[in-house]
């Protein structure tokens, strides 16, 4: 079980993939570190300790960023998407457990380091914005060579005609940081993008909600309690009874990379203008008029998703709950 | 026969394109606008003056731009694509006739009056990118309602797997002055926009030229002669023995809009930073946090291209040179 850290805006989506994380056998969760993007950093930190105490994930929480460093797209937070609290306005009983006193990225310097006394390295699962990873290497410029794999769920790339969702080029969790995913993917952290190319591919219906509730005991429960307000927001706009497993797809990543075909290539995210939040590969080796994916580390950027593979990776881990 | 201006940045596969137009049956070309791109606006207007007098055509030229309105990507001109002299470095005799007196965009102006007074509305065929036409808007905010249709060839929206060319999302054209793109883009002015999405898909080959040199009499020597140095900058990138039929493809639009497959969507074009050049539809009927492509007319664009059929037009309508 290689140990994770689970960075998070969390989120309808994201208190899914952190269940997927916690009730998976390859996964030991090492820390939560939370970030505004989904709900205000205090809702979401709420809601990672609610979940931690619901579902008795050892993990400590680490609250960290309230805003970008730099410019996002758009203003406040997408409440019709996830709720004003950010698990779907569901309620849930206050958490007993608190937050630790170092920020989320003193928490990443610092559990990268005892990582690396351990002769290991430590991977992240990133489902929101890049804030946090941004600011443990400012912190620290050499926290992306203890950094073993950086599993992050954003971007697009108009693979599978998939393009942004809070713009024609953007998707939500780079635009809520541009900068922050610019400064990430240019760095020598090992990165796998997972975004919504492929997680627009793995789209569940009410069958599969309603198998988690039925299958997946308080886990399925919670699930279903809070994706109602999900569901309705994605019937909203599209008229269809589905909606995309985004975060949780990152995990499926992490778990089993054969799930999904990937290409490699230097990476870099719009951080002004129209275009602003839009991820960007390089193509083709020819001399562009421009230089600026020039002399950047390749990431790995998921092109393709075994989709019904990674739907029945999410169930069977979930009746483990069950 | 509708009258056309021809507006360019003459050009290897400009030139190619003029006699396209040039020996159709269908299109009486009005006048030929220059301006600076492939070359300088003094070398692209003296190539404009050579295709006239060498191949008679009776359109007068009238020089354009010699420099963006904004920010455009790169620098300089490209003459490992087209030669320092925009004809592959191929030596023509100086031209005897001379520009006229009115800019590009006065006369743009001026001659969509003139068909107005005529009861129609004028047609450009744009292959260049679109500082001219954006001077012609500013100078008279009426032009676009005179302008019965424009065909542009530039910009790429990752159809068919086709991005940018001068960047990983700008094209040539578009790129060299992306605000003029978008000022025309968002006009009123009935747009079709020919993106390197179907230009990459016409193709043509050392055959396709040999026919060309063998049947389109002193226009196929010509383009044969011409053409040596696009195909070897080609080959250069991609090791392949052909080359792309970028500003025919709008030639071949206007003559029939059968053999391309379109969509119609708003438009805007990246005008800062890495993406500098983008050009960007939006997509789905969706709340997206930005509102930068809203209240904007449609421009039509090509998705598909019956590329055999391009290039058997071109090679039917140059039979007439033979």
């Amino acid at each position: 079980m290689k140990p994770v850290i689970f960075d998070t805006d969390i989120g309808i989506d994201d208190a899914m993939a952190l269940l997927f994380a916690h009730y998976s056998e390859g996964i030991s969760i090492r820390a939560i570190t939370t970030k505004y993007g989904n709900a205000s950093v205090e809702d979401t930190t709420r809601n990672a300790l609610q979940v931690k105490e619901m579902f008795a994930i050892s993990a400590p929480v680490y609250q960290g960023a309230s805003a970008p460093l730099s410019t996002r797209l758009g203003k406040g937070y997408p409440s019709h998407v996830h709720g004003k609290n950010g698990l779907g306005d569901v309620q849930f009983d206050e958490p007993q457990v608190q937050a630790e006193t170092w920020t989320a990225a003193q928490a990443l310097v610092e559990i990268s380091k005892e990582s690396e006394g351990r002769g290991e390295k430590i991977s992240i699962i990133a489902v929101g914005g890049l804030t946090n990873i941004a600011a443990a290497i400012a912190l620290d410029p050499a926290f992306p060579s203890r950094v073993g794999e950086l599993i992050v769920m954003g971007g697009a790339f108009g693979y599978n005609q998939h393009s942004g969702n809070v713009s024609p080029v953007a998707e939500a969790n780079i635009a809520s940081d541009p900068l922050a995913a610019d400064i990430v993917f240019t760095s020598d952290i090992p990165t796998t993008i997972v975004g919504l190319d492929v997680t627009q591919e793995v789209t569940m219906d009410k069958f599969f909600i309603q198998s988690l509730a039925d299958c997946a005991g308080l886990a399925g429960q919670f699930i279903k309690k809070t994706n109602k307000h999900y569901f309705d927001f994605y019937h909203s706009i599209s008229g269809k009874h589905e909606c995309p497993l985004h975060e949780s797809s990152a995990v499926a990543y992490h778990l089993n990379p054969d799930l999904f075909s990937t290409t490699r290539r230097p990476v870099r995210v719009v951080t002004e203008g129209i275009a602003l939040g839009q991820t960007i590969h390089s193509n083709e080796l020819r001399a562009y008029v421009t230089d600026a994916w020039d002399n950047i580390p390749d990431c790995t950027i998921c092109t393709q998703v075994n989709a019904p593979a990674v739907l029945a990776l999410y169930q069977s881990t979930l009746a483990l709950a069950g």
